[in-house]
């Protein structure tokens, strides 16, 4: 029947809302919100008891206090909170259920009603501007269909997602903006084979009317950056793919993205998001340098910088601080999906970043790179499965932010002390001469060598001294 | 309200369910079907147009037809369906809907009705049996909750199970029969800490209780074996976990569903399935080894045989020769479950086994343990999510059940053969000696092993052939 | 005292070393050649006992003959051998001990004398040229140190190739030919930083001294392309290291070497071969795209092609198939390196390929790449340490050639049945149409494409069919 | 010719070797040592310069003095020195050459003559406790063959040991100790097949009085305990491998060895140290529940108890801290051989441990244990390839034992708080009851736990709060 069809679209896409009207989660609705609960014009006050995070410095024990953001101090002459740029990801910190391949959902939030309905979605952006003032943090991120429900057709999509942005932009005030807006293209079924890469017209189609509409909505509501995960740009076998062809389309479907961009006179910067793996088992933008490399196949490295995430960065095989710098010595860092993975296991587990060693080399990066702006530094970490107390979002982030907090303040340290970058601009001394600049310049040929090379014999070589490297590095944590 | 939220508990509980209602599969129902479609009283045909599965040789170019799997032929002096035991998975066949972390289900197989119902659950059974009836396979394998929804109590959960199982017994007949049963301890938020290792004992309550109907309506359809994969038995964090209690519990756990299964009767054999992480961080049964471990540890090892997943085994770092090897020499290779990884991914992809090489390794282990009997040949495999015809569910079973039909042919041609025999034999034929026989007797003390090492002088060390070894194995294939 | 240095360079430096003395090699001189054993004018019979390999066909037993390679038959259209053109790895196969990190080298051939004089490196070459002779195979390929012994000097360097090139041009004849030289760039200490990106300028200098005569050798032999392998072109930790500074002096000394070809006339490719990582933690050239970026940056990649190696793909974390394609659709296939990984191991095993599978899927590359002219496959694989028969070289050469001819029949198989060509064909044939043009020509802008989308609707999507394309492919095997 | 195949034996046969000619070792004498470097009566001061190594606190920014190692501190009721009980592997730091499998060594400090005569040999072990000394170390670790040369039999390779190890007795005078010591069964070419478990009967005869050998040195030298390593006890290939048969005879020449330490009246702890693979494809002793497994098997484990190794345990898939918790919780955690991996390489890189998270979670656990003693920490770690400074062997003890130190400190630090031992006890107290303590005795049946569920209904499920865990553990960093 038409209706019910009708109804079951409506009601769904989110396999993840779906079944939070169905399963039995396990913290419900707290006893005194009684039978308003996950119902009812909820305009405020989603996190009753939790006050404003104040920075209350190292010796705090307050699980709900900053000890190392201190967002007005200033260090190497920015304030932290200009270096850092923090940003929520609505998906994760909104949208996330708990749900994995072998669980139902296991969280249910008191101001969930269940349903994946308009009213619902504003509720839900009410409760993210609340948590962003509480945290004091000025920036967020989003997928198109994480803030506002699918339709039956795009027309509807776009209409809802119309509705949920007049009330962002309004809830934004004059302090918020997103730090990033973006499409998702990997939910629905209709992206099963990819998206720009789908082998089926209608999908390449449907998929830049999506992105046309995102980036619309980013640019009204004054985003500073667009991002593209290609999470099914990619393949399952090659067998069945014709790899060559679907990067040529990939290819036409960026170009079309920054005319439109021009077009509109939307200026912030195109990001490209490296993911090796999952849920494909080859995804096209594999690594930083794989992606630079389609960068400058199809003349678009001008066009795109990088947003690196840190867990994507393990996965691939190389440390976060290896993409980092990829990145940047590319002129292509654009942005940092701040989160961890666990070096045990093969997939994305989107973890706060917890580690401040590998905090501190992050940030040597970012201070080498000037910061990030516009870009910034996004959550893209979820909680736990099993972490289903509503404090532990604020726990998780508190403890995100104080991580990169602190390495932001041990990388200051490391370079305001100029022991390791003496240990480094030592070890390759020996080309700040005369010859050095003359191969540096392309002017060195082989015969020039050779000849250098008999008239001086064996050359003398140094000790590495990684271990002191190491000793000066943790010294600095 | 109370009324509504039994709605909601019936509605539910497999996420899997609850979403094929909501989302816009790519396939839907034939045109032909028309309103019937996803409803009313549908009894049989849900496979039209393909016809029992034969035995057509090699050179058949039929997709829907066996090349290599030729059920009563004899091998090595036993029926090609005697050595392998073919099982079908109901939960991957048929709950399976290629929904992913990062997606949405992709199935709508045309007799699904988008509902959790019993209705729908015994709808299921009849196209599992049709399935299982045109495929020529005599035995299924079940989770209790795929098979029948999850109630709002476990009295109800009961009372659903037994409605179904009533109805599979009917349908099994007199050839067909579960290679085995299990509770699923993984899917419901109750269980996100763990079922057995649970921190909340009313959880270890709860499925103790699962765990004790489930081995019951193994018991009642003839079930073989019955399986125990902890899924969730394991640790997301060694910081918030006491890792040596919840291992006391787990072997509480397995004493008391030994003494269970002792007290009603059921002869089948108790199997655990390594597996060495995912969902969590750490399962306690990481593989064949580790469950030995266990089992040794806590005297449990009489009681209890492995079923090993080749998939699970290169998850952790090793072939699924090694782990069946393993098995076999510990004296507890009870059942494998025949599926494959890929080799560079490092999640549990559930493939279809379709590695003539790899079979043929893992025959030649099944050989040497005489067969697996009362165990089998599991496919515990999934239709790739981008697979979503009909058919697909039989070309993938075909295939699986023709891979591991090659490698038992090749398996028998390298044993008649006898050159990988022979090649093994002759590098240890130095201990088929008097002093090899002390040796292996643990009549060898040191001092006399001193003699004689001063008395020979420095030992003769043979090449090890691998590369021949590896020709004569290639040339089987 | 100069004469005291002299001798303990000599003996020394190395706890291997140490062990020489006391090592006892499984194999050493046939008590046959008596005295003139590891010494003496021995200008030939280094196989005595071991004939020209011949084709016998499939069904041979013969562990000294091909089953699969038929130098001289056509397979579409082509010989085999035109197809394939095999190459030896002089190093493997001359230079490789045995030796491992644990380990003390554990092969003596009968021909070595213990000395890595000019006399002995003339023996092993004359030895190489009676391999590859009763091999039937027409080309090898060499690093300058492997075949001649480092001298005190570059200068005297030189001289020793020199003179152990000149043996090599006379046993060429008419028919042999190097497929590619290289310089080895990573073995001596000087090198331990790196070669090119040493940061000590002498380093520098002396490797591009190296390169220029390796590539005159190499060009004098006729050899068809010159192979960089960095293998310690990286890091093993960034913080004491300048990752632009190194690349850039990369790109300086490959723009050296590319002017410095030109000007000797040397018409060969030049080839980069990937590797991720070991010795180093992190190789600049870590596989395909990560190279193509960088030849793309530097302006380097019309004068470039890759030199893919299976094994080194693995490590990457790709299959062999991706990168052989990631390389054919940047236009930058030059050779493969034929061997293999164990899929367990993380380390670099040089092990022959032996998956008849791996194999039929490389071909299939080659086959759409038209072959690999005037590249071709170079056996870069050793004997296990544990092989210590001299047969073993033969046996496993033999099981390598015929699995990859093995592998070119069956692509020759699947090609011409066509169905796997014909299922890709189907799932791309929606962009086989009016705006699939327009769209691949970068003339369909977003606006055009949401007005289609909002036009058609929710697009259909058809199944993948991967587990088709999989029975398909396992049938060719 | 005896005396040419002995000149051949002594310089060998070796790639490495050849290269030993040519290399010129980055550092070698310095210019005040002349004509004595590498020879002569050197009795002493090997570490000109440097001085015994002092505490002088977080604050110092000498790198040759402990910032978080204070000896005589108490800690938790226990000096630092008796929790830590450090100790140094004289392999790594005193026959460490820096060669690995492509290139030569890369060190020649100056007290090394470029021989491994017995002299040599001698003035090592002088070197080695003058370095313990400096350090203000009490232990030291050795295999066999590295402090004493191999000889043309064992008669004379006991010789020699026996005379080096009368040396080193008198050296340790009263303060100094082995830990433990060990036998080198995996380097020379004999053992290429492993040791106990070759197929060769006369290596396992050899490697048995090779052993015999050792623990009697072992207990001549006051050592503590005895460590078995079995890098060559697995196998390469399952397909000529029989692992049942080499199993059984690893466990009858472990028996055989319980027996003999026991009539020397040996009292030192029996270690096994696991490893997953390298230099095998898979090492018997795979991980700390593999090898309980086999302790168990075989009736062992009461006579041996694991030797954790960080690097190993990753290398296996596991934490550090999981390694050692499955140690502990199975009662066998003996030792720890404290190093570290990288996380993104696939081998054993033997790094000093650096990482002081990694290091306070290895010290929860010891402190767990109640300390280490007889075993302790020894430093299983080596150089970087590429430090070649003197001063480079100090700064990675120094910073390697800091590191651990300040992990002791953070951990009583945590331990104190008891912030995180609170969490632990909450999450578990529903077993803290009388239904719990029942079935924790296993007297809680299937029966009474399913009346239970049905009279309780739902069971609650708290938040894990992992996110808290890990602020908790952080803020004590």
């Amino acid at each position: 029947m038409e209706s019910a069809k009708f109804l079951l679209l409506l009601l769904s896409l989110n396999v993840v809302i779906s079944y939070i009207a169905t399963a039995a989660p396990p913290q419900t609705c707290p006893a005194d919100v009684s039978s308003d609960c996950g119902s009812g014009e909820w305009e405020g006050d989603f996190f009753p008891g939790i006050t404003k995070i104040k920075y209350e410095g190292p010796t705090s024990k307050n699980h709900l206090a900053y000890k190392w953001y201190n967002a007005e101090e200033e260090i190497l002459g920015k304030k932290m909170k200009d270096w850092l740029r923090f940003s929520i990801a609505f998906w994760h910190t909104f949208r996330g259920t708990g749900g994995d391949p072998f669980g139902a959902p296991t969280k249910m939030w008191p101001w969930e009603d269940g349903t994946n309905s308009l009213a619902m979605a504003k509720r839900r952006m009410r409760a993210n501007f609340e948590f962003l003032d509480k945290l004091g943090v000025d920036r967020w991120c989003f997928h198109d269909r994480d803030i506002a429900p699918e339709g039956k057709t795009i027309e509807e999509s776009n209409a809802n997602l119309d509705e949920v942005v007049a009330l962002a932009k309004e809830l934004q005030g004059t302090r918020i903006r997103p730090l990033w807006g973006t499409a998702q293209l990997f939910f629905h079924p209709r992206y099963m084979h990819g998206a720009a890469t789908s082998p089926e017209l209608g999908v390449y189609a449907y998929s830049a009317a999506q992105v046309k509409k995102a980036i619309e909505v980013t640019h009204y509501l004054g985003g500073e950056n667009y991002v593209f995960w290609g999470g099914r740009e990619g393949y399952q076998s090659l067998l069945n793919t014709d790899m060559e062809r679907e990067l040529n389309h990939m290819a036409r479907f960026f170009e079309a993205a920054v005319a439109y961009k021009k077009k509109i006179g939307f200026n912030g910067t195109l990001l490209i998001e490296p993911k090796p793996q999952e849920p494909t088992k080859h995804q096209y933008d594999w690594d930083a340098a794989t992606s630079a490399n389609f960068l400058r196949k199809y003349k678009l490295i001008g066009e795109f910088k990088l947003n690196i995430e840190c867990n994507h960065a393990t996965l691939s095989g190389h440390s976060c601080h290896h993409e980092i710098e990829t990145a940047r010595i590319n002129g292509i860092l654009g942005n940092i999906d701040a989160n961890s993975g666990d070096p045990q296991v093969g997939w994305d587990t989107d973890q706060f970043m917890m580690d401040v060693g590998e905090a501190t080399l992050v940030m040597l990066s970012v201070i080498k790179n000037g910061g990030l702006a516009p870009g910034g530094f996004n959550f893209d970490a979820k909680l736990r499965r099993e972490s289903t107390d509503v404090e532990d979002i604020f726990i998780a982030h508190i403890a995100g932010m104080d991580t990169i907090a602190r390495g932001l303040r041990n990388a200051a340290k490391l370079i305001e002390g100029g022991l390791l970058e003496e240990l480094v601009r030592k070890r390759y001394e020996s080309f700040d001469t005369e010859l050095g600049a003359q191969i540096e310049a392309g002017k060195a040929d082989l015969d020039l060598l050779e000849k250098k090379t008999i008239q001086w014999g064996e050359p003398k070589v140094g000790s590495a001294k990684q271990e002191l490297a190491e000793m000066i590095f943790q010294s600095a944590i």
